[in-house]
């Protein structure tokens, strides 16, 4: 008889798991029934782009979507969409799901279980966060609710949070047409950078129009009579808002997790092992969003909710569910975004990150160009670079520049992954023309100039 | 008393190598007299250039030059320029030099002596080759030529040789609205890629107006009364030619070395250690299109003409002379270059050289895009891949695409140069947001499918 495999949650982790379960299982002769559930309208989709169908530049929601419920059915998985897993009981092994469209309610027996429940917006727990009009923006959901508001013809957006959702969707909404302001409680904005890096996206981002007000602390959310917000009221001034986006960071959604008792780590995130299986349960999976992922760089245990460690640990789920054998080696916290013609990236461990890991750290900021400075449309790209003073060895890299900058973060989280020292790095053999790099590439700058202080 | 350092040749690699053994030495005590030879007009500039400065992008010569002769003399070498070393007495410890200016001749003593002199481009052994409008493309001078041909607004140009340099020359001159043929004696151009991914650059170029003759020996060229260049003759068919250019390859220029007794490897280029030490010669150095480097990954020595490698040698071989440590580790023969709007790199091993290294290689190529396939803008590109059979081992890449594509190739150089398994390239954290790549790196990708194979 087939076993039954129940996934919670169908995007990136949960559906790659399932398909690749299906896949391998197929070829090692293992029979599966594999249910997925989900408690909204899409599978599969890019919330990361979710940005971009606000701007206008993708159409959505259908866009964003890399294979729908039927691409999946038609693969042989049972999906059932908005069907929510509101309890898991891991002795009786089943799952009580909800129909919130029939309205049902039963218990779904399995026979291995995969969460992969994602993370949710954290809101600021102040006065009127659930007011009308104040967005998160993490499912296909959340961002027609915006774009339906966007109808409604708003002046003015609050974004509350500098990281990257907020900065990708200042620009969306300048984008649209509004007047942005985005309130962060930190010094600078992208706060994964370092302050100093940060504040080169704070002086663009003012350059593009976008209002930053940094150091500010929301206090509530006003609202007008129809319940819709009217204003972010903070430590530093009340912005007024027909629209407020949050991007104040997610959580681990883990609800069902911790109620079933299962290992968290600090983070919220489910603890599981290279395997994506979460240890002491047997036949209990978790991976995407809502777990904990290694961090190679610091030897310590990370939330990184990103769609490339999802679909990577998804597929890694799916390969051992399945009867095959592979692993998630773990991470170094790589992230890139943009906002506007700037270029924002970073890997490994920032200053803070280096001392609150134990490591001495040397760190050198160098001003170099995207291509030979004589070409035409070589553009500014600072890089940030840390080593360890003792050893040399790469601990991070922060790039802030215009087009071409960003992915050159690449080359770095490569050197972290195999644990190079600047030294190397610096004579490594990276390619050269005059159209894509002066003839010492910037990431080989930064590197010989760490070099020279270790 | 200052010891004396005589360096032959005044590009990247000499005067790389003259700065850091001045700057080293300053700081370690140790007392030098650089005096720098040049048998032309310009110093430390960029050859990789001229085909910009030919299409009009860039100003040139001036605008290629990194450092000019009285910059350089001002941080304390004694460069002199129009200057040519013409026989070099290793146990006399001098250099003959002629002054090409003052028509002088004399002999230079030294107690160290870097050769940097460079490479020439190989013109074909046929009648014809010295005609007036047959142009090499290696020196500042020689573009200086090209342009001043330019002048004399020729219609019809015919590039011989389909390698980097007969690329982007092909490029240049047909934006400088000249008709262009590109003849080549291989099948498809570009053959540092292996011939399914040049057939892409073949395509493409044709695409843009370029001619390709492929498979093409060149006979003669035919003059007119005044000793111009008329036509190019090939065994393929007789092309009108208002300007030829070379780009049939460089060799090292090594006739100083030669004669004065110096070991030659299988290419002809100087056989120096990691420290760019002649072996057997004590104080006798080289660095630069001069020398062969060692390729990690086929484990043999190569000549591999590029300014990123005369840069970092030229930098070793001073620091060492100065008083210093340090070593040049080696090539993985990184290159990129565009040609219009496609882009092109490779590093690594092809599949002729796998095979002629001995690997038994598997090879895969798939289609990508430069960003999320949703992503406005997202452009194909193509990657080919290379692993060793029995190990995963990752043995080469190739990339041809649009905007975006070629400068991925540093992740594959990387990883190469870490000797990294395809299986494990896939899994590593490289960066991931929709205007930058689909969530899978289109060299994740790449990586997977041939880990797949393996």
């Amino acid at each position: 008889m087939a076993e039954r495999v129940v996934v919670v949650g169908g995007d990136a982790a949960g559906m790659s798991a399932a398909s690749q379960a299906i896949r391998v299982a197929g070829s090692s002769g293992r029979e599966l029934e594999v249910v997925a559930l989900d408690r909204g309208h899409w599978t599969s989709y890019s919330a990361c782009g979710i940005p971009y169908w606000v701007a206008g530049d993708v159409d959505g929601p259908e866009g964003l979507v890399a294979r729908a419920p039927d691409e999946h059915r038609r693969n042989g998985i049972d999906v059932r969409m908005l069907t929510e897993a509101v309890a898991v009981d891991l002795d009786g092994r089943w799952v009580e799901v909800v129909d919130h469209d029939g309205g049902g309610r039963e218990r779904l027996g399995f026979d291995q279980l995969v969460l992969a429940t994602g993370a949710a917006p954290v809101a600021p727990d102040v006065p009127g966060a659930d007011a009308a009009g104040v967005f998160g923006v993490q499912t296909l959901d959340d961002g027609d609710a915006v774009i339906r508001r966007l109808g409604t013809r708003p002046r003015r957006a609050v974004v509350v949070g500098a990281g990257y959702i907020g900065v990708e969707m200042a620009e969306a909404l300048t984008r649209r047409g509004l007047a942005v302001t985005v309130v962060d409680q930190a010094p600078e904005p992208m706060t994964t950078l370092d302050p100093d890096l940060g504040r080169l996206v704070h002086d663009a981002m003012e350059g593009m129009g976008i209002g930053v007000v940094t150091g500010a602390r929301v206090e509530r959310f006003e609202t007008r009579g129809d319940g819709g917000v009217r204003a972010v009221v903070t430590d530093a001034g009340t912005f007024d808002a027909d629209i407020v986006v949050l991007g104040t960071g997610v959580r681990p959604a883990t609800s069902l997790a911790r109620e079933a008792g299962l290992p968290l780590g600090k983070s919220g995130g489910v603890r599981v092992d290279d395997g994506l299986r979460v240890p002491g349960h047997d036949g209990v999976w978790s991976a995407g969003d809502c777990v904990e992922s290694y961090d190679r760089v610091s030897g310590t245990w990370v939330h990184v909710p990103l769609g490339t460690h999802a679909n990577k640990q998804g597929r890694v789920l799916g390969t051992n569910l399945g009867g095959g054998d592979d692993r998630f080696p773990g991470v170094v916290r790589t992230a890139i975004s943009k906002v506007c013609d700037l270029e924002i990236a970073r890997t490994g461990l920032g200053e803070a990150d280096a001392a609150a890991a134990g490591f001495d750290a040397v760190a050198v900021t160098t001003e170099s160009t995207t291509t030979a400075g004589y070409f035409p449309g070589a553009a500014p790209m600072t890089v940030k670079m840390l080593a360890e003073r003792s050893t040399g060895r790469l601990l991070g890299a922060q790039i802030v520049g215009r087009a071409g900058s960003a992915k050159r973060i690449d080359v770095c989280a490569l050197a972290l992954w195999n644990e190079m020292a600047v030294g190397d790095l610096a004579m490594t053999d990276l390619s050269y023309a005059p159209p894509f790099s002066p003839v010492w590439d910037p990431v080989q700058i930064a590197a010989r100039r760490v070099a020279d202080r270790v």
